[in-house]
């Protein structure tokens, strides 16, 4: 039996050229930078990388060029969700080929499918992956996969080895724990949700698929390792200002472009990202710059903008107009169910 | 300037072959035959034709066949949205090769974009795309195109040319016309909602892309005829019938399998979905395709089953099963607020 | 068996004076005032009389006073929800001693309930009522009635006559309609959704109880004998001026905020609502004001302001603000699905 | 400056007689009984204590009642919600009287408000108040109190102290008291959330108000105080546990009778609360009775129901059936964004 996944697994952003094509260059030394930084693992593909706006051909290429950069020195975990189920399984085999540790696959999007198709589609898979399968649950954006179907799933496929939840919610972690550990002590839990990282660790968590990692790596290994090592006291005040930093980058931009100028400001040239931006898009995101650069500046990630950085907090009108604007979207979510 | 789109569209469904492949004979076969009983146009690429289930060939293929069996007979709505813009607009240019009325691109999903993106999506498009434009609204599954997008982009792209609104509400449909006709009149309003056909066109709507025309085109047509005719009681009854036979196709099965077994009653062979099915499933369609058996049966389309169907409503206690099922999910989508 | 409930009922804001209480001179000349100008009916303590904001006491004052002075002109359809079923049936018993047609109970509300409890709260007040009962379905407030508590309801209890449905969904109210009117002809249905009124009227529906009767009941009268008299171009022509009054009202300020600033410009003093105000929304309610002054002076209904209205939509800049608030706000309500 | 809020504060259930009226004796009883058992404070008028469905009179009457029989042995937070705010205030005055510690306030609800309304309405209790106020947040159920609102209410009000959050996300609560704690020392955090009790007093809140905390008092004290000490191998079995039996009595019947049926089986004679029950939710509950039964002796809380309990997990059908529906409707609730 092979070990859980544990860790924090980077889900990667895909540097653009100026013609909107992979940045072949860039994602290879982006890839090193990360591993250096002390990530567990990389993941491709996954909604961090905005698998949906690459073509089959271009996925295969950013998990290729990943799996020969990385060489063994990491796991990686490829998503590998394409049209149907014999277009997903021919993606399983590829990243099979290429040597990747498993791979994760999102529920089914668009239609919003119940339990039992959801858990039909996942065994049809079970049953015909070369490669260990992590479920990928996002009901944000895709069909649920409710906690019994993770037990059936969990009980009927030994190649489904894993689930990675983006909910968010600790009850719903610590249900499925209950519920698939006693039968499938193998079976491992990773959390997509950055704002409670330390807290879903502490109840059994297994670690973390985290879009903040690819931007302040040292920051969610140093808040993983104190949580393990129990200096609760500490990891809390990270964890605090993860949630500050996360927010900031999730909700003051259409995801994943928060991220994406973020790990521009680490010094990587991520290009611009294939959704069209309308001008007031762009107004945001350049305020937004100027807010993250200040927060990253702060850790001593990069340097401070020109003109300078507020000194404490909401001292400066822009960055507290970029708090309050956060916090607002926040809200809405939150009113609309979706936080 | 161009004739508004009007009538009844059907959305296509595609059928299969035993493998899983597109099954051209029966394709062709179908798309004859609805065209002898009298819709306006096709519409495939739809979410009733499942495209997100097939691959960018695949989809160019349908349409091809399509394209090549209608031979101008009725105008081709082609769905035409792919993983970017980039590959929508080669759609787009294909599409206009063969010679379609228009395309349809649904807005962003996966990701739920905020008007702003889904404004500089379809501005994109509308901006490059060598063929009419019909948005396609579909809040329930993708990114909402809300009323001020809906009006900026008729204001602006005068290829973008009418709107195709799933949504069903009635207040809507007229907040979007009183937005956008004073500026844009050969700007047509389609409704995707056949549960409110009647009332959407007496409000103002141009027509329909209705998933039951493809299974009782004789209906829909009828009942098209019969509002433009301000023969609203006999209308009426039709509509009545209509949410019925709707209701039962829409909530008993995952969307489209309800259709598909429907069309198969009438006698298109239509192969397995591509969405893999439970036996729990399984047993549900079986249930089902007795109950939609019966209703065609009912209007003459069909055969009564082997054992006959029940007289008046509610006797049968299968065929009551489906109708207390079926009302019971309708319930629980309108709490979720999905109706 | 006693007529059906029909025609347009007003949900009756409630004036109050300085001290916050019920001001009865004002009520008592609206009263007349909205008889005088053709309502069918009245309807105090419904959610646009603000119910919840008052005591026991006072709502039974309401409608005492209401019933004094309507002395029997038009029928009274009484809100009688209390905090538990005994106490809603004390609150039937003395409705029913002032003369009123009948009540009208909205389900349990703060608590969400499933079916079977809204199903067993209605059947016993139905067994106990010395009053007809409505039905009040308003899922965006209130636990839902799905279609088959309903039938179950007019099945079982002769007293409940009728259902007012504020869900404003053309495909619920037809599904309603074939659920119950085959065993029950006597049974009414109501709309609540001003913006969809004239195609509820066509598809079956009796009548409504429009909030925005209560502002410009000649509007909403002359809408419901039109679309009964078939002429619905001249119908559909007023069905949209009434969604974007009604879309105003509703929208842009906290409920029912703006219905009772419009009543103001018709003339009655209605005071200030019980829910306290921040500055920003006295400042938002204010430009609200303008905006609902020039709609109503632009049907003759009050004068222009000082300073006069804009000519042509969009030319003056803060009502064209309150226009894309509105549709902005519609647009959120929309995606979070409570429109 | 008073001690902030601290602790575990059990949300009092109601006893009934067989009349429906306050069983005084046993609410004495039961108020002795927790109190022994370890709850550091009492919190009568929640939602789980009904208040929606008693009068005035009897919510006066209920804190009245507890507040004598606690003598001051620990404080209590009382629910003060009332109609409007004149009536509110009236309340505080009559709890400040009483010798509460707090009162607790729920944002309003029936009609949805926006940020700005709910400011207005607790600042103007805050205002007023004669007694220290916690916000009361339960987006389930009222309107929310987002982040900048409890910023402003914390920054504007001295007399606002706390805040109960019943929403359960941990990201929220860690925004909140990054938002208010640098001005406000004392402000106190409580969740109402006991399905994520551990890891919200790791990420920093003082304590709850736990509906479990008044069924197994024993268990969620144990459990706060071992997450105090830092022993959270013991704490993280507990909670787990903890999850089971909340998510039993919470999702198995209307809420809260769960709740009111296993305080019976502690042996307190509850009666049948105000909700009228069905046929159908009657048969459901007597399932949920055995379920609960068990877990409880299990914990050797009571005896063993006669024919004895399933051996293990899932060996008996009727309690496979409890767990499997617990876990469908909580899908179900996440699914529409309730959970």
């Amino acid at each position: 039996m092979a070990e859980r996944l544990q860790g924090i697994f980077t889900p990667n952003l895909v540097p653009l050229d100026s013609k909107g094509d992979i940045n072949e260059e860039v994602l290879r030394k982006y890839v090193d930078w990360l591993i250096e930084k002390g990530v567990h693992g990389l993941y491709p593909n996954g909604s961090t990388g905005e698998f949906t706006r690459f073509t089959f051909e271009e996925r295969k290429r950013i998990v290729s060029i990943i799996a020969d950069q990385t060489r063994g020195r990491v796991p990686i975990l490829a998503g590998a969700a394409e049209a149907n189920v014999k277009e997903t399984l021919k993606a399983c085999e590829y990243y099979a080929e290429l040597g990747v540790r498993a791979v994760a696959i999102v529920a089914p999007f668009y239609y919003k499918l119940g339990p039992e198709a959801v858990f039909a589609y996942f065994r049809e898979i079970g049953r015909n992956t070369p490669v260990d399968v992590t479920l990928y649950n996002i009901p944000m954006f895709a069909s649920p996969i409710d906690v019994p179907t993770v037990q059936r799933l969990a009980d009927e496929c030994e190649r489904i080895t894993a689930i990675k939840d983006s909910s968010g919610e600790l009850p719903h972690m610590i249900r499925m724990i209950q519920a698939v550990r006693p039968n499938r002590p193998d079976f491992a839990f990773l959390t997509g949700w950055d704002a409670a990282l330390m807290p879903m660790i502490l109840v059994g968590c297994d670690g973390g698929t985290n879009a903040s990692s690819g931007v302040v790596p040292e920051i969610t290994r140093k808040l993983y390792d104190l949580t393990l090592a129990g200096k609760l006291d500490d990891a809390r005040k990270i964890q605090y200002d993860l949630v500050t930093l996360f927010d900031t980058m999730l909700y003051s931009a259409e995801f994943p472009d928060g991220f994406r100028e973020a790990v521009k400001l680490r010094g990587f040239d991520m290009g611009h990202g294939r959704q069209p931006r309308s001008e007031h898009q762009e107004q945001d995101l350049s305020i937004l710059r100027r807010t993250l650069q200040c927060s990253l500046a702060d850790h001593g990630f990069t340097q401070e903008p020109i003109g300078g950085c507020p000194v404490g907090e909401g001292s400066a009108d822009e960055t507290a107009d970029v708090r309050n604007i956060v916090m607002t979207v926040v809200s809405e979510l939150q009113k609309k169910g979706m936080l």
